[in-house]
């Protein structure tokens, strides 16, 4: 069996780029993912500016707290001050621009303003209540990398900087489909053998969260014919074709032999509970990723397995998931495989859902996360343990 | 000062549902929030089926590894089985559901098929590889409550029970507005005095990420005119409005002014860092907030105050975000207010970023995620400390 951490880098390797780049608004940033460095083209603030409402004097005017400064300006925020007239002090606003010849504000409080002039009470340290022309970004400085995914605060990030476009990654196209004559869609009414089909919903959903295109394949019967016609269509419409369901050696398992037939495919067996089964492989040169069939371990191996090389596949330099360390509120056995265990966390650890079947879909909405039990770990009540909420994966 | 939990508690004690329901397809529901619970109106599985490939058999039918059990049927996944034959065997495959009058299900790879019969190896515990009716969940059976919001793996489980049409919150509108005569958006040239806003990207894109339908009222002049003729329009159009900057008692702000005149507003001065000035009151009935100013600011009360309070709005049964707890590999004085410091996490620990200035936007794109050093707490470092990912806010 493949180590999950084998699984993962033999992925990783033979992963690449699969979408060229385009240019959009900012404001339709959020979740893409960056084709080039951002190198800040403007200082931050592009000007000194003050930081309080107050008075901007030189300070070395200052001749103690009862000798009044004339005042020369009034500066507002998004004014153009003039030159600071020598021996005069300027009325200035929080975020105005200190004018040239001033080189300390004083706040108000510590001012009293009568008859044009102003008293300093107390002088504050020179150069004091100014934010400095760059103090934040220097021009020049990179500050996001190709390969980063936008977050609301790197899009504020981009407009402080005056970016009005950025080049991104073409959204990856992943074409969902799934196998099996037992599955019906919800709304329907099911027969005696027929079940709801789950997997579409949860891959949909979780793919469409990650920013990616979604080519909706919907389902196939268990037919090779059907099955091939479906999968060239996929390969044709999407980069990345993904399947839930029907990969394995049964006789009844149409999948395999048809992804063989058009590309490549390899059965791999994974040491990760849920979801051994994962097959990897390609139709018509595009790759394709056949994950198990039951709910949960369709779930975690689609977080855990298929998510970095879908990222890889978009251009993500995606940071390795740093799982966090939370007190176990329950104790189990070591096993010979990863164990992804759902659980809830409150403040003095996590706890386990009862029921950790694969069918049990219930544990993942009942939960917030997962603990991951790495092969021959015991866990014991109180043990801290590695803790990924379902945030993270997002 | 205000605690920052007091100031939350504050809030959601008057704060309500302030949308309607509407009901949608499951496919669009993500990132929605339930209005009503959910309950299991069919089992799953809906019938007891196969966990394996294999032969469904009553157990008391077999009479040692020599004898064979002739196949009476053959059941793919989808299809109805018939009642077993006393005294055969059915051929079976996994999903498939296990026929009545059999009991057991014995995996291939223990059985030997020839002629039309099947010898059973070795014969499991009765009941063996058989997934009862019920058993993932029960009809009746609540699995998602009113006031949750929608992730990927709950799409998965309503389409397990069938469910094509949700009942959720209509989406909550915030009108998002800045003020301020020095703010330029990028793409414009900026002018001596001005700057770029950033906080109108990064607050329309952390509400989006929330789910909200963003009501973008731009830029208002510093003109109580102007500004109160914008703050009637955002009350007419949305469910709250939320403003960043110019509300404070300074002579140029006139947001304060105005939504008195308008309603009602309060000042906070909350014992946070960074954000300490915070308002809150109401514009014609509907609720109004108001961020500080600095780019940081706003997003860690965003985050941290405000996020709270809209989802209460939204209708969402918020569940307290727990903090996960890190070592620090930095050290800090105690503050005596809250302090909210932008980090980055690596295995062994959590990093400071140098400059915690509230104007320094690159903090958080930098940084991962956020620790809370509480008021009076000391931080040394190797202290285990209260670190929330970024990700856990959405």
């Amino acid at each position: 069996m493949l180590s999950v951490n084998e699984a993962i880098s033999t992925l990783l390797d033979g992963s690449q780029h699969l979408v060229g780049d385009e240019t959009i608004s900012l404001l339709d940033a959020a979740g893409r993912t960056l084709a080039v460095d951002i190198v800040a083209p403007i200082d931050v603030p592009p000007a000194d500016n003050s930081a309080m409402d107050g008075y901007a004097i030189h300070a070395s005017d200052w001749s103690g707290p009862d000798s009044a400064i004339t005042l020369s300006q009034r500066i507002t925020a998004g004014s153009v001050p003039g030159e600071l007239v020598p021996g005069t002090a300027a009325r200035i606003f929080t975020g105005a621009e200190v004018p040239r010849g001033a080189d300390t504000v004083v706040m108000q409080e510590n001012c009293e303003e009568a008859d044009g002039a102003v008293k300093v009470l107390k002088l504050p340290e020179e150069g004091a209540n100014i934010r400095r022309c760059g103090q934040d970004l220097a021009t020049g400085q990179k500050v996001l990398s190709a390969g980063h995914r936008f977050r609301p605060q790197d899009l504020g990030l981009c407009a402080s900087l005056g970016i009005a476009d950025v080049c991104v990654y073409r959204r990856l196209k992943v074409a969902v489909m799934s196998t099996g004559d037992e599955l019906r869609e919800p709304g329907d009414d099911i027969q005696p053998g027929q079940i709801y089909n789950s997997n579409r919903y949860t891959m949909k959903s979780q793919l469409a969260a990650w920013g990616f295109e979604i080519v909706d394949m919907g389902v196939a019967r268990d037919d090779p014919d059907v099955v091939r016609e479906m999968m060239l269509r996929a390969a044709e419409q999407a980069d990345v074709v993904l399947t839930s369901g029907g990969v394995s050696v049964g006789e009844e398992d149409h999948v395999k032999a048809v992804v063989e037939s058009l590309g490549a495919i390899d059965l791999w067996r994974i040491a990760i509970k849920p979801g051994k089964p994962f097959a990897f492989g390609q139709v018509q040169g595009k790759p394709f990723i056949g994950l198990p069939g039951n709910p949960v371990s369709v779930f975690v191996t689609l977080l855990v397995i298929a998510r970095p090389y879908l990222f890889a596949c978009q251009g993500v330099d995606d940071a390795f998931i740093q799982p966090v360390r939370h007190a176990a509120r329950f104790q189990k056995k070591s096993s010979h495989r990863e164990d992804y265990l759902r659980v809830r966390a409150t403040s003095d650890g996590v706890r386990l859902y009862d029921n950790q079947s694969s069918g049990v879909l219930f544990s993942t909405t009942w939960g917030d996360g997962m603990v991951r039990q790495k092969i021959g770990e015991e866990i014991q009540e109180g043990d801290l343990v590695d803790y990924f909420p379902w945030a993270v994966f997002n």
